[in-house]
C-alpha cells in the first residue's frame, strides 16, 4: 500500500458519499420516526452536498415497521439537482412501488454467504440472483439506475471467511445480469485494510467501467482505515451513515461508518467530498433528538481537527 | 499512498508496540490505582508480547498524584527479557530517580508548539531542549536509552497548525543533542493520514537510522487510519494505550489509540505485532474494574473479526 515518494499518486482527488442513515440507520431503531420528521431530516441532509441519499426501503411494513411510510417519504422530500434518491428494494413488489415514486436509483441486496443470505433474506446468493433477473426485467424501461449491494463481501458473521474468488464470481454474475453499480459491504465490520486493498484493486482492474461503492462499518475501529485503503486503491464512492447510526441485527456491538467522521477525514486530507462539513455537522448534531439516544459519531463531540481551545489559566 | 499491483510492497512485516496506559492512561484518572494493582496489571501486560511498557512517570507527586508511587512500581514489577521498561521523566531530578530504578529507557517530553509547551510543561521548545542537554549529560554513563516525545507534532489545540518544517527542525535539534529515539505525538487527535504520510516519509528519509515511534489518538476516529498511513510509510513502532485509556487534560473529548484495537488490525492484515492478542484482550477486559469505568476500546466489546455468531432462529 506504500507509494514510493517519486511516483505521482493515483489516489482520487474527489469522493462521493451515499448517505444511508434514513434506511440503514432507522430500520433497527426502537421507535418509529414520524414521516414529517424523516422528510425534514432528509431535506436537511440533501442540502449539504451529499451525492446520494438512500431514503428508505420499499419492504414489507411487517418486516421493517419503521420504514412503513416509504412512499410518503420519497414523494414528500424535496428533489434537488445533483442529489440522487436511492431506495432499497427486497423484491419485485418493492421495485414496482419504488418505480411509482420516481426514484433515481434502486438498490438491491443479496449476501455473498449462504447463511447470512438465509438469515437476512431467506435466500441463497443464487436465489437472489434469480430474483434480480426478474427485477431487472420489470425495471428495464424505467431508466432507473439499478445497483446491487453485496453483503458479507468481507466476511460472514456466521460462516467466517468469504473467499475473494467467491465475491468476484458473484460480482461477475451481477454485472452479467445487467446490474449497473455494485456496493461491496462489510456488513458486520470484519474487513481489514489489506483485505480491502486486495478486493478493491481486483474489482477495479476487472471492471474499470462499473461504479463500485464501498460500505464499511466501524465495529472494530477500522472503518476509516478501511475507507483509506479503498480510496488508495482508487475507490471514490462510499456509503456512510450519519452519526454512525445503524448496525446489523445479527451481530450486537455493531457500529456503522459515520458520515461526518468520513467526510472530516477526507476533507482534512484535501480530498473533495462535495459536502459542506459544517452544514453536515449541524444536521448530525440534531440526530440524538430525532432518534432519542446518543450515537457513536466522534467529530460532532470532539469538534473538527481545526478546533482551537483557550489556553488554560495556570494556578501559579 | 497507492502501490501499483506489480510492485513489491515495502510495508513492514512486523511492528512493535509501546504500551503507555500505565503512564499516559492513569495520569488523568480520578482515582489512585493502588501500587500492588498497578504492578499486577503491568506484569500481566508484560507477558503478552508487548515490546515496551511505559510504566510510570517520575514526576512531582503534587503534579500527578496518581503516579506518586513511580519508584515502587518500577522496582516492584517483574522484568522480562525482551520487554523494555520505559518511564517518562520531566526534569533532571526525575532522571536521577529513574536511573536509580534501573529502567531500560527514559522518555523525555517536549512540545513542538510554544503554547502547548507553556501550558503542559511551562517551557517553550527551546527551554525544553536546553533541559534535555542537561539530562543527557546526567544520564550519559548509564547506558539507558534516551527517547524524546514531541507533543503537538501534528497540530496544537491552542495554536492550530504546526508546520512540518518546524517539526523537522526540532527533530534535528533532538538528534543533534544525542537523543536516541524520537516519538512523534498527535497529542489531541488532529492528525490526518495525508499529513502522517508526509511527516513519516520525511523523517525516515532524513534520519533512516533513528528509531521513530508514532503516538496517535483516536479523538476523531482516525487513529487506526493514521497508524495505517504511518506503517505504509515504513514506521514500525507505535505507542498505544490499553482500552484507549487516556487523553489530554486541555482538550476534552479525547480518546487515546487503543492497544488491542491496533494489534487486532495489524494482526488481521498479517503483520506480526509480537503480541498474543487473546492474552492482551484478557488483560484489557479487566481494565474497567481496575479504573472503575468503561473505556472506548472496541474489539473487547465486539470480539475479534474472526468471531462467529450462531444463526438466528427464524419465527416462520
Amino acid at each position: 500500500m506504500h507509494k514510493p515518494m517519486s511516483q505521482p499518486s493515483p489516489c482520487p482527488t474527489i469522493i462521493e458519499i451515499n448517505e444511508v442513515a434514513p434506511r440503514d440507520g432507522l430500520q433497527i431503531e426502537a421507535r418509529f420516526v414520524p414521516t414529517e420528521e424523516k422528510i425534514r431530516w432528509i431535506d436537511a441532509l440533501s442540502s449539504t452536498g451529499l451525492r446520494r441519499i438512500e431514503a428508505t426501503s420499499f419492504t414489507s411494513p411487517k418486516a421493517i415497521p419503521n420504514l412503513r411510510d416509504a412512499a410518503d417519504v420519497v414523494t414528500g422530500i424535496q428533489r434537488r439537482k445533483g442529489v440522487d434518491i436511492t431506495v432499497l428494494v427486497p423484491n419485485v413488489k418493492g421495485t414496482e412501488r419504488a418505480l411509482a415514486c420516481q426514484v433515481d436509483e434502486i438498490n438491491l441486496v443479496m449476501s455473498a454467504s449462504n447463511s447470512h443470505g438465509l438469515a437476512n433474506l431467506r435466500m441463497t446468493p443464487e436465489q437472489s440472483l434469480e430474483q434480480f433477473a426478474v427485477i431487472l426485467d420489470v425495471s428495464k424501461d424505467s431508466g432507473v439506475f439499478i445497483n446491487a449491494s453485496l453483503s458479507t463481501a468481507f466476511g460472514c458473521p456466521f460462516e467466517g471467511d468469504v473467499p475473494e474468488a467467491r465475491v468476484l464470481e458473484l460480482v461477475e454474475k451481477l454485472i452479467g445480469l445487467g446490474i449497473q453499480g455494485v456496493t461491496l459491504c462489510d456488513t458486520t465490520g470484519m474487513a481489514n485494510p489489506a483485505q480491502v486493498k486486495s478486493l478493491c484493486e481486483a474489482v477495479l482492474e476487472r471492471w474499470p467501467d462499473t461504479p463500485f461503492t464501498l460500505h464499511f462499518h466501524n465495529t472494530r475501529g477500522m472503518g476509516l482505515a478501511n475507507a483509506l485503503a479503498a480510496w488508495q486503491a482508487g475507490i471514490i464512492r462510499f456509503d456512510a451513515s450519519l452519526g454512525g447510526l445503524g448496525g446489523c441485527p445479527f451481530a450486537p456491538g455493531q457500529r456503522a461508518m459515520c458520515t461526518e467522521d468520513l467526510v472530516h477525514m477526507f476533507e482534512a486530507m484535501g480530498v473533495d467530498t462535495g459536502v459542506d462539513l459544517d452544514a453536515l455537522l449541524e444536521v448530525a448534531a440534531t440526530l440524538p433528538d430525532l432518534i432519542g439516544h446518543d450515537v457513536p459519531g466522534q467529530v460532532v463531540k470532539a469538534g473538527k481537527s481545526t478546533r482551537r481551545y483557550a489556553m488554560p489559566v495556570r494556578e501559579s
